[in-house]
């Protein structure tokens, strides 16, 4: 395994010294656990954003503190929720007195977790809801969307959730436009090589010399096809078409499109991709309103991309273009 | 080779017409080359700043298009310079009548046709100014410094002169600035693992499984030590250190740093590589005014990162920390 680590029963502790130190203008550690919040939170009179789930994914979770973004982050072990208590205290620090807004990705134990935390939370008068994403259209038939698990799309949920918990939104109203916003968001990825876990240095899936996994998950789960590699063009026209289908985005629609790198991946091969992706978009006289093409929530280093498409409407048109200032998502 | 392209032969283009449909609210394309420009340039009454280069390192060169960074990119094949003509395209786009700055790389093809360029945009009475970033401590030992290769210290460049440049600076106080920038500015990278060239199929360069390379240049050119793997703190330390004596920087002086990704090397491990960094920088009483960490100038998918410091005095602080709004790289 070729990592620049030292321990791995050290290396969360490290990163988090290493991130807190960069970035002390804009966010800190709880003393008591592994929580990073934004540096003048709770922010009073505003509901925070919580989210967490396991390390990995940088800059998710905790490159998107920030102003206009998420308000505290419970930092989980490498592909692992994180436990209860620290989810609670993360809901704690965010809590600015108009309670919690939690966005988090559909996998059972950041369910569960954040679920129990949010009881702890409430039994103390602080009002907690929470927006699930399940964007992912690999992972579980249109009739069973409980079932999908939240990938990219999470990053559209923050950027939307954020901007309108600025605006002083209270909490009913950030759930309602929050699941709104998930709801109009379909994500499919694929990938071609695996990331090695520094915990174990096994790597997340098998794959052969020339194969590529259409449909494939943030921690490697399997997708709907394992197929040899195709061109570019290939592969983006079949994600496209596949979330485009799905909604269904329709004639007339406008969208948020959303390239994700998953590590190793260039930024060439997404703008080639890219490139496909707003072809059929534009022979679907679907309107792209915005486009972000880069590393936005990752495994490690692994090869692949998806494409996340989010439909949107005046509302959420204004909050995905409302400025905001995390550590690693910055927008004018 | 597992790469999501469509043919070797296509791929500039490919890329080009997908970034400037994903940024065409900040960039354009002259019709005439392959160069693209800040979608309001030339921008009157101000210095033009001109880059170019190699594709293959992005988000270097084109994502630093923008306000108060870059006016005007010359773009060349894989890891190749921009032939004369573009590169003259790109002076004569960029400039407002001001002048042109040239921030540019140490490498033969750059400073040739740059300079090529340069000559022929002076005849027809458009003033231009180059400076040269070398900050490549590995490439050249310091009594050569007109050797050194140029690595991700251009960031730094195009940060300062692009704010200078929008203050209305004109071209005699920008190539001040902007070489003293550069003389301030030490670097040096590692890799472990090389990338893959699109073209040809073939790797930068041939490693083996246990090994690193030391000083490793932004094409896979050689650096200093080939050695086995070594710990993040043992690797972050080493190139720290040689970092430090080479200015040398000094106990009391302030610095940039910036942890620049290669390509496939994660956030997380950047982190805990920049946490023993920023021991190290302590232990010498050095103070850190400003810390990057991210793929700011990569090569491909190549694994491994680099160190650069930037030492700073009052005019070089108040350029790094002005607002800029490129493609891929915003500051509030």
């Amino acid at each position: 395994m070729k990592k620049f680590i030292n321990s791995p029963q050290n290396l969360i502790e490290e990163m988090l010294e290493g991130f807190v130190a960069a970035n002390s203008n804009k966010v800190r550690r709880l003393e008591t656990e592994r929580v990073l919040v934004r540096k003048d939170a709770p922010v009073q009179g505003k509901v925070g954003i919580v989210t967490g789930g396991g390390s990995g994914h940088k800059p998710a979770f905790i490159g998107y503190i920030g102003k206009g973004l998420v308000d505290a982050v419970a930092v989980g072990d490498i592909f692992a929720a994180p436990p209860v208590q620290r989810a609670y205290e993360a809901i704690k620090a965010a809590n600015g007195g108009k309670g919690v807004l939690l966005c988090i990705g559909n996998y059972s134990g950041d369910i569960m977790n954040f679920g129990m935390a949010k009881e702890l939370a409430e039994a103390e008068g602080i009002p907690v809801e929470t927006v699930v994403v399940n964007d992912d259209v690999a992972s579980s038939p249109k009739e069973r969307m409980d079932n999908r698990r939240g990938v990219a799309g999470e990053v559209i949920l923050w950027k939307i959730a954020g901007a309108l918990a600025e605006e002083g939104a209270d909490l009913q109203k950030l759930k309602e436009v929050g699941e709104r916003a998930v709801f109009n968001t379909r994500s499919m990825g694929v990938a071609h090589t695996p990331c090695v876990l520094p915990t174990t240095g096994k790597p997340s899936f098998e794959i052969g010399e020339d194969e590529m996994e259409i449909g494939v998950g943030h921690h490697g789960e399997p997708g709907i096809q394992r197929t040899k590699m195709m061109s570019a063009d290939e592969v983006s026209e079949l994600l496209t078409l596949k979330v485009i289908e799905d909604l269904p985005f329709k004639s007339g629609d406008e969208v948020v499109v959303l390239i994700n790198g998953l590590g190793s991946t260039s930024l060439l091969e997404m703008y080639i991709c890219f490139r496909k992706v707003n072809q059929i978009l534009a022979d679907h006289n679907i309107k792209v309103h915005r486009t972000y093409v880069g590393e936005f929530f990752t495994s490690l280093e692994m090869g692949g991309f998806s494409v996340t498409l989010t439909k949107l409407d005046d509302e959420l048109k204004r909050l995905i273009d409302a400025p905001c200032d995390g550590v690693h998502f910055i927008q004018h």
